[in-house]
């Protein structure tokens, strides 16, 4: 048995980019639908990126999304770069006149599902084997299953926001579609943990042991990470070790009050750069990591995949009829802005990791650009400008 | 035959560097003397450097050696970075308050070769096969060969201005000295022409041709280079196709205007980056090209060299009696000055030439540096700060 749907925008995906595009596009009016793999309470559990910037917290307020990111997110006007247990606190506020705000992503999806639910937008779980029709005439055929039965769907346009490993990157053909990427010979090894945060601004620490990061959720709840070779043994890292090594590596003023505690979880991500050039094809238009990766180093991954959406409802609905030529210019814009993103947190990447290939000059290097920091308030305001991503 | 004199610093090298120090410590009342390899004339002629930056050009007024550089030199308020085609200029006196001085170092040669003749520092050119003695004991001897005789002199400290393939680096034994060092795939070809600049102030164009450079040593006299690669064969190159491949690569404004002639001047310069350290040893402390190089892209070389010997002359006349210590407190405070413009020479060739074998995402990692000094003051501050040199 099978059905058939007709909507005007089908979104894959309802991650935060993809629940944000069906609640911006229903409320104008549009018949969405958003499609989702996994099932609503695995979306909800997920624990990814914590640190909005500054216009990604202006567009949820514009859209009445930010009450309990106003409410429960912790304000933080700057960041400590420390350099070799030498710590330089960055002064976001007083070189931008803004700030960032660390609020977990999971905080967010909650949010985003609240708002699903309140205003009915169309949100389907657990959408399995989905396939997509040929995306260069409309309507574009969706097959997938769902509960047992074979359902299809007919949409004007797709957006694609299933991530780096969805199916909607893989509907632009080889020939079209162009892959820019840099892999990073580490990853990070990291915990959340039920412990006050060691400072009320994140660390980012760059030590001859390699890269390290103080982060937070809350005022209980820490996440850290230390720079780790690619194929760590998760089980070789017992809790206390971490400790030890992260106490290595962070100011001796911030090791000696660090608190400790029992991992709630333990991970290892690599890092990647990589872009997917252009953003569109046919009708398709991608957004999000199913258009590019960032290494964590930058906060910028969650950012742009909002930022994203955003100027893809934008054009959605500026459009009188939405096509190739209307996705195209959203690749384009958004392009531009994505590479920005993209440079910063290979910058941020490399300025603080430990390259053990890249011999020493590319460390002195190093060395040079932390320097400069220190030195140059303008060297600083261009950074607090990327971080908290003013930039046009 | 041989003779034997006694002083208190004897410079080795009478380039810029080796001539400023032997001026300032003459002047003030030490027993010094500068030993050149080469005659006054080869000296003299030598085509090199052509940028002053704010901090030299104030420094030889402090000394009162820029009255014909004041008089002569093109002051000079901005740049011009050009991507493929588009130019962006850098406006250092709006961002900075401050500009550089374009002013070739053949005619800083000759002013500061005024002043040695003037003043009576001793200067002895076409000094042959010179030897260094021990430089961890006093007094050090240097043996040489000068009109046919062997002469000996014997110095209390010894100052290396000899270049980067003289004899005194050579003297800090390779356990002692670390060489950081980067080479770059390609070269600059360069012409001198007796034309009209193309544009008043300097353009740095990237182009996918690769990168060319338009600069000047006065109004009747121009300077080119584009990049090439390292085994270039200058046969290969007559005027009219270097002037064809010169217009490809800069704003097509610019390359209408651009007056060719004859060029009086051609060579392949490789590019390369490289510190030693320490920058002294026992009584020998190095300066300059004997200490370090960097490509010519950021202006940095002249401007190292005559800070390092400022820098220099500063610790050996406030010690009392000038040993390692302070010479090696002349080196930490030189190495960090030296890693800064070392670090901006490598951004500057970094950014703007083409790496073949870097691939498609490091090049759009450029385009996204150019993007962000267009987009970013406080990006361009930090670049112009650098340019001009006034960073503490």
């Amino acid at each position: 048995m099978s059905t058939t749907r007709r909507v005007q925008v089908a979104v894959v995906g309802g991650g935060p980019a993809g629940s944000l595009l069906g609640i911006l596009l229903h409320r104008a009016g549009l018949n969405v639908v958003v499609l989702e793999r996994r099932s609503v309470e695995h979306v909800r559990g997920r624990i990814r990126a914590g640190v909005l910037e500054h216009p990604s917290v202006t567009m949820l307020r514009e859209h009445r999304l930010a009450d309990r990111v106003d409410r429960e997110g912790i304000r933080h006007e700057g960041v400590v770069l420390s350099d070799r247990g030498d710590p330089l606190r960055v002064d976001f506020q007083g070189l931008t006149g803004h700030g960032v705000v660390v609020y977990g992503q999971t905080e967010l999806q909650k949010d985003l599902f609240a708002a699903i639910e309140a205003e009915r937008v169309k949100y389907l779980d657990e959408v399995e084997e989905l396939a997509l029709g040929d995306v260069t005439n409309r309507p574009v055929e969706l097959r997938y299953r769902r509960g047992g039965r074979e359902e299809t769907l007919l949409a004007d346009v797709v957006a694609g926001c299933d991530g780096a490993h969805g199916v909607t990157a893989d509907a632009v053909p080889r020939g079209v579609r162009r892959t820019y990427e840099r892999y990073y010979p580490f990853g990070w090894l990291g915990i959340m943990a039920e412990t006050a945060p060691v400072h009320p601004e994140l660390i980012y620490a760059r030590h001859e042991r390699g890269f390290a990061l103080c982060s937070m959720r809350h005022a209980r709840l820490s996440r850290y990470y230390l720079q780790a070779p690619l194929d760590t043994d998760l089980g070789a890292w017992p809790d206390d070790r971490f400790w030890d090594e992260l106490r290595r590596r962070i100011p001796p003023a911030a090791a000696e009050r660090l608190e400790t505690g029992p991992s709630i979880e333990k991970s290892l991500t690599p890092l990647r750069s990589a872009v997917g050039e252009p953003m569109a094809y046919g009708f398709l238009a991608l957004a999000g990591d199913a258009a590019h990766s960032v290494p964590p180093t930058g906060a910028k991954g969650l950012n742009l995949a909002l930022a994203d959406v955003v100027d893809l409802a934008e054009v959605l609905l500026e459009a009188k009829d939405p096509g190739p030529e209307a996705l195209q210019a959203y690749s384009d814009r958004a392009l531009r802005r994505v590479w920005r993103a993209v440079r910063f947190s290979w910058w941020m990447t490399t300025v603080l990791h430990r390259f053990p290939d890249d011999g020493p000059f590319a460390e002195r290097i190093q060395d040079a650009e932390l320097a400069l920091l220190r030195s140059s308030v303008a060297a600083r305001r261009a950074m607090a400008e990327q971080y908290v991503g003013i930039l046009p």
